[in-house]
């Protein structure tokens, strides 16, 4: 065959970090001499069985590098999550197109649907090197320290809640911010290193890790309000009750699904102002407020972690190298070999396809409604440098005049 | 007397650079060798009438210079509207400890309240200097070209929406962003500077100097979706029926009114989830997102135009030069000078007090869903320098095979 065509695409929902990705799959396949063309596929796999393909090596070094630093998925995304069926359509494209590498960026998801083309092309004996390159915000993938995407994510979250404390603590009162990470809770728990003096919030912290019990909740609530005057709350879109029901679902007439059979969690306001309501009425307190994260917290742009950049480029590189030197298809995972740095290794599709991570118990401290210093030190370097900071006037009090 | 004091207080929603005009106050006044003491009133007018004061001669000019970069009202803020008898009791206290300089930093209300206090030492043949020194994120005080706080608010929107418009490109469908701004759409309007390319969203944009009727927001959201295959919206949280009726309002049972008779209009992602339930429902289009970009907007640490933060020092700085070289009480106000350069001046009290300013007609496009050149050339200077850009992909298509 030698072809010399490689296939990269991008699945899922988009990160600040995914065109690293992209870009390094592109740059590095390209300085291969085995490699002749690096297609993109438009929208991920639909572009694949739409034959939707653009051609990366027209495209300059330049402009690569400049939508390398633009979030969100230049290629285009898909929710689509292949059956056998719409496996074997794309196992079918590649095939016709002589594609001998095929790379995807992506999820929990988009690791199953290599596996399954992966197995195709063995079936059919055809010599197709895939490659699944790790990116979620959720940073739920199993075998990996973190993924890519997730610091970003991450940084986004720790510095809104660093400033909407700032604006707790000048106009107190109960502040709710729900925060997106599906059924792990490492973006929420991110809201932890806003905090910086010990009466900072996030003061409370509830993760889909814990069963989340409503009348706690208020408890929590309460109490933190009469010792502070004021409480932030940092909840993830996860949180469910202890038959497993999340607490969006308990309220929301209709729950839309995706094609993965995923509740669509986010893109409503609904969870904040039902626990917002909940908090008004049954603790009497009257400014309560609820902000739900949505969409500016996995694509604000202008919010990157350094760290999250480089790995994310590094992944893709890493992935073109495991295809080219290696013998085996797998999906790409980041280690930790010291604080702070990484190395890669390529884990079978097997083993991370389709499963899910969630916080380590030592992460959650034993209260259940906060993060201990393990998970501080974990995610602190991810964060990157020039991290924004908080300060506080330390003036003296001036002494009452008599009336 | 010749106490050599003055007071310094912070009024109404944070921003991220309220600060700054706080800490310009401080240093400012601790150049003239006339002043003694600087106080800060810790919450506003409330801290006034309490009695709480910070004594901000004894903490250091380092410290001062952090609290300044930091968002949100170091000193705390209020929500209080002072009628005339708490007016009386502020001008009390600020008599009982000897104050000749009051500095309140502050929007419409603040303004009003600055203004009764300055009529009540009048009464009182008591020489108080009273200063309003602006502040608001939602543009809206006469007689400035801008307001400090709204350039910082800009940038945030600007960029929240570049980035959910690269998200929705990945992932098609609609979204509807809510802003904040109250009556004026300069916040919403902002949305408009995270456009790039002719077809990027925001596509539409609606404001509160327009009247909304939901037929025709949905028939443009029906003809943008058509055209594009999604579809960006921009959506003031101020926006109204013909009566004047809030959006909001119109769904929402029981409206929260704070104590200026200003209806809660923020704090809730129900309006965002309204306008999505109806274009799901009435256009039948599946992938329908909201977010309410809420108090995020305000008070995000590390988003922050430089200009905002240079003008906001100004405005404080000037405020203490009006004051020690002046013989008038006033409003500083911003006056642009040049593209790009401004120059402060001292307006009367009741020329700003209590008064609102909307969008200019000329700075509203004709269809009424858009911004013109005007307003972007009006805006883009105050966002400041390292705007983050975003890039496309230009590469070629690749033919489909023959099946």
């Amino acid at each position: 065959m030698a072809s010399g065509k490689i296939l990269v695409a991008q699945g899922g929902g988009p990160t600040a970090v995914i065109n690293q990705s992209m870009v390094g799959v592109a740059l590095e396949a390209r300085r291969h001499h085995k490699v002749e063309l690096v297609y993109g596929a438009r929208h991920g796999v639909r572009g694949i069985v739409n034959e939707d393909f653009v051609d990366l090596t027209q495209e300059t070094s330049h402009n690569l590098e400049l939508v390398a630093a633009t979030p969100s998925s230049a290629l285009g995304s898909t929710r689509d999550k292949p059956d056998a069926k719409y496996c074997h359509e794309i196992f079918e494209v590649l095939r016709r197109h002589e594609i001998e590498h095929f790379f995807y960026i992506g999820g929990n998801d988009s690791s199953d649907t290599v596996r399954i083309v992966s197995e195709e092309a063995h079936k059919a004996a055809y010599p197709l090197r895939c490659i699944h390159i790790p990116k979620t915000i959720d940073n739920d993938l199993v075998g990996n320290d973190h993924t890519p995407g997730f610091p970003s994510a991450a940084r986004f979250v720790a510095q809104a809640f660093a400033g909407v404390n700032l604006d707790n603590a000048a106009l107190p009162g109960v502040y709710v911010g729900v925060v997106m990470g599906r059924h792990a809770g490492f973006l929420t728990a991110a809201s932890a290193l806003g905090k910086k003096f010990p009466d900072d919030g996030p003061h409370l912290i509830y993760l889909p890790e814990r069963t989340f019990v409503l009348e706690q909740f208020l408890a929590d609530v309460k109490a933190t309000y009469a010792r502070y005057g004021r409480c932030v709350v940092a909840v993830s879109e996860g949180i469910h009750d202890a038959a497993g029901v999340p607490m969006l679902g308990l309220l929301a007439k209709e729950l839309e699904q995706d094609a993965h059979g995923n509740v669509q969690l986010s893109g409503t306001g609904a969870l904040a102002d039902l626990l917002c309501e909940e908090i008004r009425s049954k603790l009497g307190i009257k400014r309560v407020r609820g902000d739900t994260f949505g969409y500016l917290q996995r694509s604000f742009i202008g919010c990157v972690s350094d760290v999250d950049q480089r790995e994310a480029r590094e992944v893709g590189e890493k992935a073109v190298q495991f295809a080219m030197w290696g013998t085996q298809d797998g999906s790409v995972a980041i280690k930790r070999t010291g604080f702070y740095s990484v190395d890669y290794e390529l884990l079978p599709l097997a083993a991370v396809a389709g499963k899910t991570r969630v916080m380590d118990e030592a992460f959650i401290s034993d209260d259940g409604t906060g993060v201990t210093d393990a998970f501080r030190l974990y995610l602190r370097p991810l964060l990157g440098s020039g991290m924004p900071d908080a300060f506080r006037l330390r003036a003296a009090q001036v002494p009452k005049m008599a009336r």
